[in-house]
């Protein structure tokens, strides 16, 4: 199981290493412990929006189970995202599964880790298949509205009236499990209700339950808790350059001494650190230079959250540290984007130019006519609808 | 399109004719009148319990449509019947679907409708499919819980807290007009809001509207307005001798002089009579023997309801001439049946002997172990839900 030197033992530890809660944790002892062979493990993804550097945090720790030997399935979610958004074409969803491979790949490289044991699976070759449908008409049929309800809680939009769409959701994702042949699924901690629905539902149709781990939930990197979806600037793309990443981290929210809740520190602590444990095998170094003393240096971060908290460590000097450690993690995944005209064509496809804002305008000048405000109406419902679904999709466990 | 003689004209009143109501008839009126072709139309069921007298009711209408040229299809829904019972193997399902089918065949046939444009198509065929499972996760996402629950109002057993099955099923029903390619689908005016759900639903997902007819609701020929499923006694099997049909017929509520929700008046007009109807091609007698007097003669159910009415028709003499009429009706499918040894093969797999009670004795014998309690709690649970989807499938418009 063990890659290279790492004992059985040291890779359970790292497997579990770094995690907010395990569920069934006995499971995973028995495979690395027991039967010796790889951890079979599943992380799901919707191919929606451009993946961000919030994304970085589940590739973390994606990165630590590789490095532990086991075998990770990334499941692109294109069935779901596909519903998600059903204005865009099926072949749409495709460029951006496909965009999503190759900067998942990119990323996981870019910590050095070997992908060898990462395997990509789109999920219509399964999910759209007449077994599946049975499968979950099989898990639909007992289930109740507001169990179904309480496990999409926290990952489904909650309105006052919720769609089937959140509600079937859970229950697919249970199934995934099986159909993947995995010991273990891997989520944010906010997929708790979702992961201990699949441990109720799959026995009762004949499936055996899987162990469960769950990253913590990490504060924003951004202008804020919640970053707006909308806003370009309040999120930090994968491909932005260094200047653009240092323009946005700028404005980046850090209060000063404040080490709780800080989206800065949450990502130095979950990302860079962690990160350059795995690129310098274990020898950790962060720098902060300053104008008029010693730089700064860092091997472990309780180190630097106390000089933040007693602010020796500013915000003024932290950011542009990050924003240099930043730049040099994706130096490799930018260089790789560059040289592919493959990738740099997929990315064409997959987020086209938004069209200029037509919507508000038309809105506007349609006020008059009764049946073409019902008709938006319509349109504003679907929108809603499409919105809880992306919500239950995304199983990204960074809130930014 | 119409057969034998029939005008076009006649053959759309035909088809309209004993409704209850009719939904977007102009797209009768086009495929009849202007495109002059048959007009498809299906009747869904799902093959569960073993079909009783009340089963004429549909079939009569079906025998219509028929008579009037139509292309019918019956949709035998195996995949949900299988959902309703889930302790069941699809073998059964499969089983019970083709006695259904026999059984519908032999009651057209007993009316003496022609049955070379009756067509089975059996659900899994292409319900457990990629395609309709995706048609059905389109149809999902943007459908608000409060909608799917109206729309099985009627026809799904309404608890505090229903199952996604039963949720579902009204948006699988709509789909399964488009894939059945017809132009009306028929049920009973029960089916009402369903049949508005998928008039609301199908254009969302590029799929064109439906005529929907819709027959009368019909007072159970029985034990009261509220047959017992459970009790043998309180239905007539379409295989029960003549004198299981005296006796149950006997025991038929049948209040004097009372027309209003009468179950064996109900039964008169809706299958005698329009049975007499199809087989005699329009001449209708229906005769009641008295011992000191000279028969009654019937030709419209209107004048036998008006001397019941005026109790110069009564229960005791009513019963008799009803118990004839109805022996004679199924006689010709009960001699079918006794001569198919593939039939009598079918119908012994497909209703298996129920197995002595041996649910109760268990159960209180498990009283005091707290996991078989829960598993006992389960298992009530899963039977709750199984009931749920069971009443929004069985799409028999017939409440006895």
């Amino acid at each position: 199981m063990a890659t290279g030197t790492m004992t059985p033992e040291e890779s359970l530890a790292l497997i579990k290493a770094n995690l907010s809660e395990v569920l069934n944790p006995e499971i995973i002892d028995d495979v690395v412990l027991k039967e010796k062979r790889p951890l079979r493990v599943y992380w799901g993804t919707a191919p929606t929006g451009r993946p961000h550097c919030g994304y970085f945090v589940p590739m973390i720790k994606i990165a630590e189970l590789l490095h532990a030997g086991c075998h990770v399935q990334i499941l692109l979610a294109d069935l779901h995202a596909y519903l998600d958004n059903m204005k865009s074409t099926l072949e749409l969803v495709e460029y951006r599964a496909k965009y999503y491979e190759a900067m998942i790949k990119s990323l996981l490289k870019a910590v050095g880790v070997d992908i060898s044991q990462l395997h990509f699976v789109l999920g219509s070759t399964y999910q759209r298949t007449g077994d599946y449908f049975l499968d979950t008409l099989k898990l639909c049929a007992p289930t109740t509205i507001s169990n179904a309800q309480r496990a999409g809680a926290e990952v489904v939009k909650q309105t006052d009236n919720p769609c089937l769409g959140g509600l079937i959701y859970p229950l697919m994702q249970a199934l995934d499990e099986e159909y993947l042949k995995v010991d273990a699924q891997f989520g944010g901690v906010d997929q708790r209700k979702i992961f201990t629905c699949a441990l109720e539902n799959l026995p009762r149709v004949g499936y055996r339950v899987r162990a469960h781990l769950m990253n913590p939930m990490v504060p924003g990197l951004g202008t804020g808790e919640k970053m707006s979806a909308s806003d370009p600037n309040s999120k930090i793309d994968l491909l932005d350059s260094p200047d653009v990443i240092d323009k946005k981290l700028k404005k980046a929210i850090c209060v000063p001494q404040q080490v709780e809740g800080n989206g800065v520190l949450a990502f130095l602590e979950h990302v860079i650190f962690r990160a350059l444990n795995l690129k310098n095998k274990g020898d950790v170094k962060f720098v902060v230079k300053r104008r008029d003393a010693e730089p700064l240096e860092y091997t472990d971060i309780e180190t630097l959250k106390k000089d933040y908290a007693n602010d020796v460590l500013t915000p003024q000097l932290l950011k542009p540290a990050l924003t240099r450690e930043l730049d040099q993690l994706l130096a490799p995944v930018q260089a790789e984007f560059k040289e592919s005209a493959e990738w740099q064509e997929i990315e064409k496809k997959a987020y086209p130019p938004a069209e200029p804002e037509q919507k508000k305008v038309k809105q506007k000048k349609d006020k008059g006519d009764p049946a073409k405000r019902e008709a938006a109406r319509l349109a504003r419902q679907a929108q809603l609808a499409v919105d809880t679904v992306k919500e239950g999709v995304d199983k990204i466990e960074v809130k930014n």
